[in-house]
């Protein structure tokens, strides 16, 4: 007897930390943006979601979804929104085909696991839903380009949009009310720029913040300021960020990014009531971002905060030993250095306030860099019998 | 031999606490701000400058000036700017009536002291100049209203001049260039809503900020949302905060309140590069504020932040057990608790981790409420003789 066959895809795909950041909704269902943002896609050898998405007749308890060993709800109106529209889409391809199997009729088993610790309290939703619409589409051999399917993930996580492409990726706003012009687009290959680097200050906070889905609609009904971020600011921001990383121009892009960092923690302290998210560790990173410029005489370094208090620094390869070198002095003690980071003559002393700080409140750190898009695997985390598989 | 004579006068000022902040310079030759602001003024019985104000022929230094016992430079521009403006309506006077002793002509010897500590890290600078202002002038027999003495007053610090008046202080922008229309005005005194309190958890910062002079400056000029709190966000709150004094509407009041020292501290942090004022102590004392309101189910406490992290907590006397009996059950081991505010039934129990960050930041606290304007003093820190008096 034939056994009823399972079929499969497996991709990875990478986070993003934005240097324009995506902060407030015009349309809530459908994840459309107050602004248009910018990111940088981090190298996948440091950050990563595996995911394999199965799909077979024999899969009788439905669509199911398991991420880093864990049962997860696929009720949500988010992750419901993105099976719909990868299986329209293939409906569409077996509409005209009448050989291809039906796979938009059976249930999918989705299999997800990161490889950094959830504890590193990254925000893990932007690649964890590039990378299922990305195995989904890929499962279903669905025709569309990266653009076109971050259609599909921004229902997700408006952020995952950003996670479909490598480099430098912009997220256009759009204006449309079907938000179909609301996607990802890459400015630039990480080729373009691939001596950007990421260190990441992974902050212990004491607590989990507001929620950024819930944060940036408070944002949006209450701030006063924020319309002037809507109206101004981060279009201008937008430009310059674009001008500055096709000039390959580390000076601006530090600044607008520090900037724009700031504008949105702005605009969340001017949120009522306000919302927290950099706490004393972060300040000091910033301070130690500051002190590190004004010893090297130039902008060597640039710290960006997502929804959380960990810090992620932008640097170039040329100045690590400054940069790292610096950090790694008073933060020796954590997980997280890769060899080669001691830093030498060109280490800058930290204020040992700051230091002391920065010791007491840093857990960990990840070091990483510019890197590719989504790209498939032949990594599968459903066996070829459609077994979840666990690693 | 008839010894030279000595002229003197004395007067107390008050503290003020802004409610819709003072934040920018439009003129920084003449403290020409960019928005008008809202201030209630603190009860001297627990923060008061006292000042003398002498002059006589027989002082040969020249004009001096003691604060809290030392010698203090006066050669600096504000200063400067309200003796020649005194002198100058001094001056008028004499020259209208030749009995007149020619004040304006004699060295003045100025003595000042404050009845709080200074390590507390409260703004002296408003009362300090209210009192220098009020005691010259009252020492030159001047006929100027509290109002035109205000724009004397605003040369030497911008909010100095709201503290002239006692009760509810608007400090109106004014839009001429000389700045004559610039001056406070008082929209409800002290006896409109006699059951304003406050209470200060004064925070052990370990280093002080930047000054209010630099970085307000800093923030005109690289601040991207800032040009929404001038054109709009602060006239309204204004509006908003005149109507709820003279309404007597906690509600709105505190509401307003919270949101000015939200919006203020929001452009601190959008100023480049970012200003930061509230600590992690600062923000487990909005988080306090905020579970006062909701335990209590109505809008009994608001918090206000000054540039530093110090929390003002205005309240009205009939919520005084649940506002002071909150803060004193986590706070009971620091100074500055008066009798009675034990709380009892009505205290609301701080979530543990929010009272441990309390107790570790906040080194005393000052109790205190709504107050009265500058008043004459027959406690002299100048002697008859002249001499400079230690107390």
């Amino acid at each position: 007897m034939a056994s009823i066959p399972v079929y499969r895809a497996s991709t990875t795909a990478p986070v993003n930390i934005a240097v324009v950041k995506y902060w407030g909704k015009r349309d809530a269902r459908l994840n459309l943006p107050t602004n248009s943002s910018l990111s940088v896609t981090l190298s996948q050898a440091d950050l990563r979601t595996l995911t394999t998405a199965s799909c077979s007749d024999s899969f009788a308890d439905g669509d199911s979804l398991t991420l880093n060993g864990e049962p997860t709800d696929v009720s949500g109106a988010r992750i419901q929104a993105c099976f719909w529209e990868l299986r329209a889409r293939r409906a569409k391809l077996e509409a005209t085909d009448p050989l291809l199997p039906r796979l938009s009729t059976m249930a999918l088993r989705i299999v997800s696991e990161n490889n950094f610790p959830t504890a590193a309290g990254l925000a893990s939703s932007a690649a964890g839903f590039a990378a299922l619409v990305r195995a989904v589409a890929d499962l279903y051999c669905l025709p569309d380009s990266p653009e076109l399917l971050s259609i599909v993930a921004r229902r997700g996580s408006g952020s995952a949009c950003r996670s479909l492409m490598g480099g430098y990726v912009a997220w256009r706003a759009g204006d449309r009310e079907d938000g179909l012009d609301s996607l990802a687009e890459m400015i630039a290959p990480a080729s373009h720029w691939p001596e950007m680097r990421a260190l990441i200050l992974v902050v212990s906070a004491a607590k989990k913040g507001v929620s950024s889905t819930a944060g940036m609609q408070q944002t949006v009904a209450t701030s006063g300021l924020f319309t002037q971020r809507i109206s101004t600011v981060a279009s201008a921001n937008m430009a310059a960020m674009e001008q500055a990383v096709k000039a390959r121009d580390f000076d601006e892009f530090a600044k607008v990014t520090m900037m724009e960092s700031n504008s949105f923690h702005a605009c969340c302290l001017d949120t009522y009531p306000p919302i927290f998210y950099l706490n004393d560790v972060s300040r000091a990173a910033i301070r130690a971002v500051e002190a590190i410029n004004a010893a090297a005489g130039t902008t060597v370094a640039a710290y960006t905060f997502d929804a959380g208090p960990n810090c992620v620094v932008y640097y170039v390869e040329k100045d690590a030993s400054t940069v790292v070198g610096t950090f790694s002095d008073v933060l020796g003690h954590v997980d997280g250095w890769k060899e080669g980071c001691e830093g030498g003559a060109s280490t800058i002393k930290l204020d040992e306030g700051m230091a002391h700080v920065l010791r007491d409140g840093v857990s960990r750190v990840i070091m990483t860099a510019v890197g590719e898009g989504p790209a498939p695997s032949d990594e599968h985390l459903v066996a070829e019998d459609g077994q979840r598989l666990c690693r």
